[in-house]
């Protein structure tokens, strides 16, 4: 497995992280995660709402997708991952959902708890909460009143309830579970990565509920405007129910763009088979700043992900990258 | 800190397993501890019924005691000893204690998982369960029914239950979770360390929830009758309310000889202010052909704990083991 020291920082969450954190891996030891903290449901809103802590659900999965790819991190990314069964209290818990509380409490620092958990996974990359409070993602939603003519905008609020809604997510904002007043702080060490990373990727996964609310943290979206690093954003190869049900590829370059009309990207990674037509993409991608990069990154044995060697593939044309990882001189377009 | 590698196996459970291992690692760093499973209050008997799993408490305290004597051993004995609070499903619940049950779960065995343990909080000692099996303490009590005199006795079952009972415990018995009519399994591990042990100590703790139960386990008596290691009974400081109340210390060696006729030891260590007549305990120590040494192994700061210094030194002195730990030739009485 080719590996270099490229500076990579992949924001995301859930899923499509997981798979952008794979590919990555295959491509350098320098991986720095940064991850939603907006989850609410399952054990993560359990954990989240009973102790007030981080809901530590996607974090874990970053761990886990790090782990996966180092020799020895297998055993206790096994251990994490183990869900309680049964239907008492600990039902449908993540043994790493429960010990990443544990060390949020002990260590009153979410980044400290996430580099010990590292440490035990053996993992050579870093994961970093995209702030170091839960949030609330606060959906525009249309489509709810029965009229779809009316237009009539009400606000769902919640990750679970917004990425299960029937209507039509129009636009996102980031609350603080406080409600506090002031916007959601970044966390520190995440704002640092994006400045000093020589990649940024932003995507695949759940579009308003994973990948915007990065940009709507406003000190990580100035970083990622400010960063000199180069800018990709992955697709999403099939629209997702709920959030972006008939959202065409362009589609959610528009809303990305809508939601952060200053951020330039460097290059757009989508998948052929999921690109009806190429011209529209190209025009959506330009209007980023970026170039359209098209190509089978699909896995034809599991519809709807991606295929993490296609992918880092992918990202090395991308970013003109040689096989062995070594940056080519044509690395920025 | 002295240490030689004299091969010294604990048996016990809570809070007195703890100041045993606490005073062994002085000696040695091969400690063995074997730890009783029959709990079934807090925490542990939460996750036990819950989940089917052995009551992980008093193995994840041993755990810690054994942390404790390692350089680099106290931050995830720390974190291990970390209880949630709050009302919630998860209030009361140690980290240590749902670290366990996900391990119990993913490697299917309880000696692999506590292997795990032992490795992530880096103790050099082993701690292993009585029995792979959760146990039941059965207790025969008598004075439940008013009326002393009438000698009614009645059976209890559970460790809460017994260790809690305002009536006067006459004699327990061990039973498998399961009910079955088979007599407990020992942990073939523990049964092992037993029989290669140079030095093996009962006690102190729950005379009858913590100690004895190690007799009743048939393999692990038999192997405790077998072994040639010197055996050390260390006497409580002060009798148990509901347990043992009223009990003197030569009743606390003659309930011992009642559970196991065949045992004998080699030496009674108690704490002198806690022995009111010595001539006594003396004889109720040579019935289990033993000799009892009386020392002031009490922590004046905390009374009812043990010095772990002071019950060291007095452990080094029934062994006839020099300073340094180096065994003298006066070992064996």
């Amino acid at each position: 497995m080719a590996a270099s020291n490229v500076r990579a920082v992949a924001l995301g969450g859930g899923h499509g992280l997981h798979a952008t954190l794979t590919a990555l891996r295959r491509l350098t030891d320098e991986v720095t995660a940064v991850v939603t903290v907006a989850d609410d449901g399952g054990s993560s809103g359990r954990l989240r709402r009973e102790l007030g802590l981080l809901p530590p659900g996607d974090l874990r999965q970053a761990l886990a997708a790090l782990a996966a790819a180092e020799d020895d991190g297998t055993f206790w990314a096994e251990v994490f991952q183990h869900r309680f069964g049964g239907e008492g209290a600990l039902a449908g818990h993540a043994v790493g959902n429960l010990l990443l509380a544990g060390l949020f409490e002990v260590l009153g620092d979410p980044v400290a708890a996430l580099d010990e958990a590292r440490k035990l996974l053996g993992v050579s990359g870093r994961v970093l909460p995209m702030s170091p409070e839960p949030l609330e993602i606060v959906a525009e939603v249309t489509g709810l009143d029965g009229d779809l003519a009316t237009g009539a905008v009400r606000r769902i609020r919640g990750q679970v309830a917004v990425a299960s809604t029937p209507g039509q997510v129009r636009r996102i904002t980031v609350d603080t579970a406080r409600h506090s007043t002031e916007p959601p702080r970044a966390c520190a060490e995440a704002v640092d990565a994006v400045l000093g990373a020589e990649v940024v990727f932003l995507g695949p996964g759940s579009w308003f509920t994973s990948v915007l609310p990065h940009l709507l943290v406003p000190e990580l979206h100035d970083a990622l405007v400010r960063t000199e690093a180069t800018k990709i954003v992955i697709l999403n190869l099939v629209p997702q129910p709920g959030e972006t049900a008939g959202f065409s590829p362009e589609r959610h370059l528009d809303v990305l763009l809508q939601h952060a009309p200053e951020l330039k990207v460097d290059a757009v990674i989508a998948d052929r088979e999921s690109v009806p037509v190429p011209a529209r993409l190209r025009d959506a991608a330009a209007a980023l700043g970026a170039r359209a990069h098209l190509a089978d990154v699909g896995n034809p044995a599991a519809p709807g992900q991606h295929d993490p060697d296609a992918l880092a593939r992918c990202v090395r044309e991308a970013l003109g990258l040689g096989e062995r990882g070594d940056r080519g001189p044509e690395s920025r377009p």
